[in-house]
């Protein structure tokens, strides 16, 4: 039996969750608190704590860039989450499609990825 | 310029790394600090900073399980990084390839992944 209060969070009561497309692309990297992770779980979409809001963040809410859950994933130790994720539209905020789109290359940073909303 | 001075690290100077194979499965997630970015740009090992020795942590050092540096991403906050890496044995210190070897499916926890050494 799986417990979100089994999981080893920080001194804030959170723990990094990953997530990822079915594709293999890492999209995204945020926060859960025990709530969070319990509520993903139950409903299917994906739900974070925001550190900067203090509240819940049923992810593409207001967006529509909903992300909904496939399989969630532990690490070793417990204190990491990995998301598998069906996402629709951009998963990140300036449009593009993963929050990791930009790559050091040679010392320099470099966009790799271009907004697709 | 990338300047790794310019991330944005956590109240214990730390940011956390997201290491992702080339065939796109995530490995593990771990933390570096601004030095441990430096030296793994610097050195193409990914070199992370263990919280719990509180020392640099050249992966793979003792076990031979090295990673590689393939290419260092950034996300649109400054305060998460992927690496892309190329990853020898396994990530894991149970022997898996992935630290991320247990799911979550119907409320149960559910192993997916054997150790390969």
């Amino acid at each position: 039996m799986f417990d979100p209060a089994g999981l080893n969070y920080d001194g804030n009561g959170l723990i990094p969750a990953i997530a990822q497309d079915e594709t293999g692309d890492v999209l995204m990297m945020a926060w859960m608190n025990a709530e969070a992770v319990s509520r993903t779980l139950e409903t299917g979409r994906v739900t974070y704590w925001s550190r900067s809001r203090q509240s819940f963040w049923i992810k593409g809410e207001t967006s529509g860039h909903v992300q909904e859950l496939v399989e969630m994933r532990v690490d070793c130790d417990s204190d990491c989450l990995l998301l598998i994720v069906r996402q629709t539209g951009p998963a990140c905020h300036t449009g593009r499609r993963s929050c990791f789109y930009t790559a050091v290359r040679d010392g320099e940073t470099v966009e790799i990825m271009a907004p697709i909303a």
